[in-house]
């Protein structure tokens, strides 16, 4: 495996280093740094807006405070919450102000946004109940264009759609959205927010997202590419608080989707570090437990399947990003599934990924020294590079895995 | 449920019985007689084809007419096997003069046929292993043609493909279908067949089948659907070896397929009268058993199971047919999953059956007197039925349920 990432996610590069009059630099000592990924290792961030939005007092804003730290220290992709009934609980009311000083903060810190979910039958607006499908469909739309326009430049990625492969056949509670699909058709409702959505970001990245992972969602993406429907990343929830689903069932999955050639985005991954949920359990909101705590040995458990889940997805060419749902413990379920425990002190697996992915597969401050042709040359992982040479910097982006060449000016 | 199907399953008739000269037959003594269910009662019967061609002697021969006359006491259907692997075992050779034979004795008998099926990647000819995928594509298309065309006028109802959910990622053996499905997708690859199947028989009735009655099938007709696609039905087997699914699953899955407004076949539908299979068997195939005996116990329960999936069945608007997999004991797994014991006495289930299909549901020779308007009047299933007047017969057709009101001339 460890080949395959070397392979994909890695450039050779040869940059020609030269002064203000085109010459080489000969001799000379640099120092070359990395410092982005290109791979998105996100988290679900959802407290970056009260955070940024001044709520938090006290206490309560530096542990804040600290989560952010820690946040910014290992990722560089956050996901931020648009679920529609939070959002705008009252019609005509949508907290857009908030997310915007969330998204914000983000871009300042260089991170990259991606907004969830912008159509789901759960979390929807409950007063689309009072209305016809036609209404439905006309409010559901009107959203998704009000949101992605006033996002853009800020979100240019976004859930559009989140699982559909059960949205007309949901039968918990009566929504204005799984009426809507159940009388369009998923292909049909996918194909009204994908058009409202590219309507307002042409350029934005759109994905399909879902925890299904069986043949259902496979079929799914197939009949919206038959349809049309251009689908920018697949995206894949792994809310493993049942088990790692192991590097096997991950390839399997990996391997079902492939066939479609497009980006997919591990979008929602979770590993608890204490009990894990009974296997009998269906829908995981089902599970409701008053205290769940993280135990030393789940914690060394989360950290060892943690890894191993990132090398394996991180292996895979097609698969672009992995965002850990939850950063911290206490989120959805209240599951120890945080790489940061409530008091905000890590866990093994945020070390263990912290090292993996800021040393392992990272290229701290390197001194290189140019050669009689003003050349040097390194291995580096795809992202961004800071060249420095005498206080003088330069950023350099490497996307494309493979050998590389380049110049430099001084 | 018995007022569903009087509303969906009877018409009310009112027919003016009329003599030569276009005058009323005044209290006249007639007798109508249904000879035919509208509703499909069908049943796989791979074994006409040995019996038809006359290749069983003696004792066999007589079992297995024997066996052909309990299937034209019960049912107005049957579903001839199409395996490309057997019809076709050495390219170039097809056993159309045999299934030739066999549907036209079916006609013969009033049988509706069905030929299964015309894609499927379990069961295709391994010849196919040494092409490529367009090679392939042409072959299956044409196979398809020419079968379609070579049995117009005796086969007017074709399973199309079979088992298309699972065929790109079937993974037990190397085939080419799975080869060319996980290339082309599933859509396309249905796409093919259906064009090369209507091209040849615009009027047959033309479906899809599939074991999997998950999300994953209702997604698959959905991507059909979308893509333009016409499917005529929707196949469902149902291969209960693992124990009958209830009326509340049945319902469940009628109601998730019901939103395409399609009719619906239920294509193999299995219950055995001896031991269930374990539930741990996945791929029913896997399950290898050097006797499976049927038993009292079994009996009586594959009666009263198949007695209430069939009242479940009938009683929904958009089913159209159900066909009994493996009519007689020994078949498919070697199951105990037939209507007929070994030695070719009827189980409880056929006996059930019978007083179903022919008695609760079916008009026996019955005698009414014409009015003084020369009218009769009854309620009666759908189908074919036959009025007699002092030895003359004539033959009426109701297809829709309700009040009907005709002529009939003697």
């Amino acid at each position: 495996m460890d080949s395959e990432i070397r392979k994909k996610r890695m450039a050779d590069i040869t940059i020609t280093v030269l002064k203000a009059d085109k010459t080489p630099l000969i001799n000379q000592e640099v120092i070359i740094a990395q410092t982005k990924h290109k791979f998105l290792f996100g988290t679900a961030a959802f407290d970056l807006v009260p955070l940024t939005n001044d709520e938090y007092g006290g206490k309560k804003r530096e542990q804040a405070e600290e989560r952010a730290n820690k946040l910014l220290s290992l990722f560089n992709a956050v996901t931020l919450p648009f679920y529609w009934a939070r959002f705008e609980p009252q019609r005509g009311k949508p907290m857009t102000g908030q997310l915007k000083q969330a998204a914000q903060w983000c871009i300042d810190h260089h991170l990259t946004v991606k907004g969830h979910p912008l159509c789901w039958h759960t979390l929807t607006a409950d007063w689309l109940l009072s209305m016809n499908n036609s209404e439905i469909l006309q409010a559901q739309t009107a959203r998704i264009r009000r949101e992605v326009l006033d996002f853009r430049g800020l979100i240019e990625m976004w859930d559009v759609i989140n699982e559909a492969v059960i949205m007309p056949s949901f039968d918990k509670y009566d929504n204005g959205i799984t009426r809507l699909c159940r009388e369009m058709g998923r292909i049909n409702t996918i194909k009204a927010m994908f058009d409202a959505a590219r309507a307002e970001n042409p350029s934005a990245i759109l994905s399909l997202n879902d925890f299904d992972v069986s043949l259902a969602y496979d079929v799914l993406v197939e009949g919206c590419r038959e349809a049309g429907i251009k689908i920018d990343a697949i995206g894949i929830q792994s809310h493993m608080h049942q088990g790692y689903w192991g590097a096997e069932k991950t390839l399997k999955i990996l391997d079902r989707f492939s066939r479609f050639n497009l980006p997919i985005h591990f979008t929602e991954t979770t590993l608890v570090s204490g009990n894990l949920m009974p296997p009998e359990i269906v829908d995981l909101n089902d599970y409701k437990v008053e205290e769940w705590p993280t135990t030393p040995e789940g914690e060394e458990r989360q950290a060892r399947e943690a890894i191993q889940h990132y090398k394996t997805l991180f292996a895979h060419p097609l698969v672009e990003g992995i965002t850990w749902w939850d950063l911290s413990d206490g989120g959805w379920l209240n599951a120890p599934a945080g790489l940061i425990r409530k008091d905000g002190t890590s866990k093994p697996a945020y070390d263990g990924l912290l090292k993996l992915v800021k040393e392992e597969w990272w290229m701290s401050p390197t001194k290189l020294t140019t050669d009689s042709n003003g050349e040097i040359q390194f291995s580096g992982f795809l992202g961004e590079y800071e060249l420095t040479h005498e206080r003088e910097q330069r950023t350099l982006i490497f996307n494309e895995a493979g050998a590389f060449k380049t110049e430099v000016h001084f």
